[in-house]
């Protein structure tokens, strides 16, 4: 069936020809209707429906550059997609944005490298316009290929590295990190670990960073734990801290998902959240609010960020500059610190 | 910086230059080389790689009609994708299996009609080369158009109504819920209701069909609840069916999701699982395992089902007829029924 319709398939000769115009107003009409009297145009648009000329769409994306659709790039493994759900909030912003502008969200995951490598010849040929890179990590070639390709590209969160030329949406993960720790030391505890990313993120290295300076001198490198953003590796983590330090009164979880595995690990172990073992979050995902006790965390403008991120990729593949956005968050107090 | 380089992408008048030919070589070139003598045509070739003209992809693409890409398309709300393990099985099958072969797999979400229309027009754009479409609703107008449109289509799951030339990977939906029915009826069970999914899908009517065929003169038109294939559905069908028959002693559950939902209300109207009343699954997605108590359920090859999908698709793509492949169902015993 698919080879007969391949044969089938109309050209920009037979829509010329049902319109009664020649092939340049088909093709002027295909990449913007200038040149082109109303008649004409209407006469061809209505060829077009009637002969279903498909490649036209391919067509024009071949003349103006635009494939009217931006890729949502997770560079991480798939399980973290489906176990964080903070990348189905930012998700969901980004598709209902682009929806807004008939345009579509094509969701790639290049985890592998060899992932990697089909995902940025798919980018480079020219189906999305735009890529918005979700969660780099320093190591990641992807960014510096994408950059040096020319591919509008708008990362969530500032990479680490020399990369002051990508625009990012982001929040102030050092300033972020200061907030929870501050209110920790507000609270009461006295002996506060962390658990936090990959310091290839930025996310990783700045809440760390954040938390070590308002520890000051109270700063203990044993009582942190740096691991990747999921549930188990946060358990694994508090089962560490809990064996390194008995004694420890508050954790700050890098992640509400780092959060719960570090909560269920504390429980396995004997200790009750918050009663003997605080545990804060960072995200206010969703899960945060639902968790029982309820997590102390982080919020996240999930939906600001995401339509920020629309916003700037449609300039920057318009062509018009832009400059990092930095947006706030706001610590929510619940049960669990 | 972008700007810049929005500035200097090579165009096809820059590659004609370079060429020393005129525009309409570069185009025939690119559109598959008719009508150009071989040098000209190196030529053409030789300028695109040295200008960097980085739309030939897309322009390679509409000529071979080749993406290296294939869409993995659910026509479901996102939340169903975040809610409901299969999907992500299914997803990570079929993206190995497409690296395997150096191709991409680009996810598509189309759950408004808006969404449905952008994505049938980047699809039919040729931003890939095939498309895998799960979970399709009888209502639902894009499988026909993909269709009518030449796009090569495989249907995760028979679709209903008038649909024969369209190659399907499936379950035998009506087989496989005849052989959980017997179970239940031989395990003792006698008061059965079904929790089953929306009527306008293959799954929601067929594992129906096999469950009335099996309860023959016991089937009782009271015991059926139809709904989303979600927890919530699940909990409030449980929540009528109690409601209405007090003293069912089983409910067969239509996925896993669903009986995960119906075995929380169960619990909320004072009936344990499976003492007071058993609850069966479908699709043994690895919830099932993990659940308390673990279900029982029938297990699909999800791993089979995505790399025969995906082998099926590469098929269709190169011209070569196939035919419908339905896979085995198992029914797993473990503890809810």
């Amino acid at each position: 069936m698919t080879e007969t319709d391949e044969r089938r398939r109309p050209t920009i000769r037979d829509v010329a020809a049902a319109a009664g115009v020649s092939r340049g107003t088909v093709s002027r009409v295909i990449n913007g209707g200038h040149w082109v009297s109303p008649d004409a145009r209407e006469a061809v648009e209505e060829a077009i429906r009637r002969t279903g000329y498909t490649a036209n769409h391919a067509a024009r994306s071949l003349a103006t550059g635009r494939a009217d659709s931006v890729a949502f790039l997770l560079t991480e493994s798939q399980h973290l997609l489906f176990s964080d759900p903070t990348f189905a909030l930012l998700l969901r912003g980004a598709t209902e944005a682009l929806a807004q502008r008939s345009m579509t969200l094509v969701l790639l995951i290049a985890d592998t490298a060899a992932e990697r490598a089909n995902v940025e010849h798919y980018v480079r040929a020219g189906h999305v316009d735009g890529v918005l890179l979700i969660s780099s990590h320093e190591s990641d070639p992807l960014l510096a290929s994408l950059i040096a390709a020319g591919v509008p590209t708008v990362c969530s969160g500032v990479p680490l590295g020399d990369r002051a030329h990508v625009p990012t949406v982001s929040v102030d993960e050092e300033e972020s990190a200061r907030v929870m720790t501050r209110y920790l030391i507000d609270r009461g505890y006295r002996k506060i670990a962390i658990i936090t990313g990959p310091n290839d993120t930025p996310g990783g290295r700045h809440r760390l960073e954040g938390f070590q300076e308002v520890m000051g001198d109270r700063f203990d490198p044993d009582l942190v734990e740096q691991d990747s953003y999921d549930a188990e590796a946060g358990a694994a983590a508090m089962t560490k801290l809990l064996e390194r330090a008995p004694d420890i009164d508050a954790v700050f979880a890098a992640s509400d998902v780092m959060a719960v595995g570090a909560i269920a690990a504390a429980r396995r172990m004997g200790r009750r959240v918050p009663d003997d073992l605080a545990v804060a979050g960072f995200d206010d995902s969703g899960l945060a609010a639902t968790h029982d006790p309820p997590l102390t965390t982080m919020r996240q403008p999930w939906a600001q960020i995401s339509s920020s991120m629309v916003e700037m990729i449609l300039d920057v593949i318009a062509g018009r500059p832009r400059e990092a956005v930095v947006l706030p968050t706001t610590l929510v107090a619940r049960e669990s610190a």
